[in-house]
């Protein structure tokens, strides 16, 4: 029997996670729906994140980045309809006041708290009118109230995006659980992707972190939807052992459970970011074999992956294999086209660089349905490396022509 | 005065070239239409090439590097309608059989004849019917051939891109000319650039092929529409010598004018190919300065011109800095947002990483003509580099959606 199942709350799935949310009115335009969440342990967690690597970092990122060298944390306030990018000194001071007027209501240290944000880059946060809610806020949680949180991070997301599992390991039953919000649709402004994630296990602050760098490389930074990548891109992880289990320790059954667990949970909300995506009608999983390492199966799936000749012939299905080749050599990776092969969800396409006999109707047949799978070989080592993106769309553009 | 003029004639300005087109019926659809084109000088004529980088290399590519080690060149052959890449042994042997037949009805050498194709990828050249052509195409070589000759090497191009100048250096007057084919419009199948350029200019193969490189690193290296690199990219120059004039050294005024005319010409060509893109309805120079090194402007500059959400936004009119600022950051440069300056067309949008207190309205009216330029000054150092590109519109897509 599986030792790992779905289960329901999102990122209150965990028990001792309360979550809530108010309507703030950060951005103008979004007429009374909630705009403003806290996700708070009832007793202090240990806490783990993952950032964007872009230069260019948001104020929240900063702050969050800081705050995360405390030893404990006790909540993650997020909000939708600002990213609080690019806005200065100013925008730091906004972030910090918000993280200690989170602090006063949940009654903990300033640093205990971590920020998140999402909406338009370049216009200063209202940080006063979003303080002026804290309370309010703090009166909303629930241990019910994991969707109303998910709803509220939501910007161009067309549906909540949570979810959770149950895991009987050996020294006790804990849960994992998130919710998330799309990326690389960017419509308002900027492509964001956000992620809390909870668990009840105990479990050191080191070894959170480790576990939830894995999940992210694995999972969150295999998905591209346009190649661009945010100022704000935020994966927060809180664990506070309520669970009542034994601390799970590396190399043990319960770490490989836990490991397992988190890995599933960021799995499927980066595949929901990914189907969410704006004017996005396939879901495609690139999968590059027979590299001659990690890094240049990598390069050679990320560029396949972000080709905007490729992926409009994806949207037209078109089982164009001339753009993936093409893209497989200027990556910059030594590949040697009389060896590959491309397959099309099995179907043989190219064999040897060049095309293989496969009729052109199969392959249409191949790359019609709304979710299929590249791969391609390139018979020259053994490593490999697997993304999840998109088609490219009109529908894209249309949305993506201003904020 | 200045001492370089335009002038006519395209390939066939420069003395001692001819030109000429005929109809081979290569790719079925393409309906009477000339798509194979010769360029050939009276007399044997040092050649120098600038090739694709892509692994993955078309065979008219393979065979026309080997040719260049030729000591001379008498002509280059070159068809619309198949690319012959990723043809495997086959595409070979008929890009050497066509080389052979060209070197035929010329009376030369086979390795005297380079070889270009732009078209379809993957499938077979019809080498036999073209070669079935060659005595027709030797026959309607004139010197006056030279927009025949552009116009058969069109695929989606809109209109046959040619350019030529006249010098009138101190050692004597010459000409220099070009012709070239579109790039990443992409419409049949692949993207490739094509040029060819004549002079009747005395010069060395190895200051030609400096020459040649330098110019296409300063022109058709910086111009991009979709970020993607074609198999067949091949810029050939042949030098006869014909104007009479002294011999062309390094380090005198002739050359540094010689320099010049090749530079004005590639680009101006270069800057056609860019607005005749597919889909196109803008032009945008991309001007990074204050980059610590060139290295690092070239890649801060490219990340903005292939950002996809960077050009959406540009063809909705829309001055979104924030996504400029994002793609510098996330490109691998070590920026500092905080030193950021980001003008359109001379108008500050961005000081220090943050907004400029430049009204909206502004910014809108500064992206929204069809011919603008963005800089970008990281003050860091004293790098600049510069990139022509386009916006990225719904027509794009459509068109590419399969070939």
């Amino acid at each position: 029997m599986r030792k790992i199942k779905t289960t329901k709350g999102g990122v209150t799935a965990a028990k001792g996670f309360l979550a809530g949310a108010v309507f703030a009115g950060i951005k103008a335009s979004n007429k009374g729906r909630e705009d403003m969440a806290l996700v708070a342990s009832e007793v202090p967690a240990v806490a783990a994140g993952v950032f964007t690597t872009n230069r260019v970092k948001a104020a929240p990122v900063r702050v969050s980045k800081a705050h995360l060298k405390a030893k404990l944390a006790r909540g993650v306030l997020l909000n939708s309809g600002n990213a609080n990018a690019c806005t200065g000194p100013c925008g730091i001071a906004a972030a910090k006041a918000l993280a200690a007027g989170t602090a006063e209501v949940l009654g903990c240290a300033t640093s205990q708290i971590l920020v998140c944000s999402t909406g338009r880059i370049g216009v200063a946060l209202p940080a006063e009118k979003m303080e002026d809610k804290l309370p309010d806020l703090a009166a909303r949680l629930s241990a019910k109230g994991g969707l109303e949180a998910a709803k509220a991070i939501m910007t161009s997301d067309s549906f909540a995006k949570e979810y959770a599992v149950e895991v009987r390991a050996p020294g006790g039953t804990f849960r994992v659980g998130g919710m998330a919000k799309g990326a690389g649709m960017i419509n308002p402004n900027m492509a964001t992707m956000l992620c809390v994630v909870t668990t009840d296990a105990k479990i050191s602050k080191g070894t959170l972190q480790n576990a939830l760098h894995h999940a992210a490389e694995r999972t969150f930074n295999r998905i591209t939807v346009d190649g661009d990548m945010s100022t704000n891109d935020t994966v927060l992880a809180m664990a506070n052992g309520a669970a009542g289990g034994a601390s799970i320790k590396s190399g043990t059954t319960d770490h490989s459970l836990f490991l397992e667990a988190l890995n599933e949970v960021c799995l499927n909300l980066a595949h929901m970011i990914v189907r969410d995506g704006e004017g996005v009608s396939k879901f495609v999983t690139v999968q590059v074999r027979g590299a001659s390492s990690l890094q240049a199966a990598r390069k050679v799936a990320e560029a396949i992956a972000n080709s905007t000749l490729v992926k409009c012939a994806w949207a037209g299905n078109d089982p164009n294999w001339g753009r993936i080749l093409d893209a497989a050599g200027y990556c910059g990776v030594r590949i040697r086209e009389e060896l590959v092969d491309i397959y099309y969800d099995g179907v043989i396409a190219v064999r040897g660089g060049t095309a293989a006999p496969t009729p052109k109707e199969k392959l249409v047949a191949a790359v019609t349905p709304d979710k299929f799978g590249v791969t391609v070989d390139l018979h020259q080592g053994k490593a490999f490396y697997t993304v999840y993106t998109t088609d490219l769309t009109e529908k894209y553009v249309e949305l993506n022509l201003s904020e």
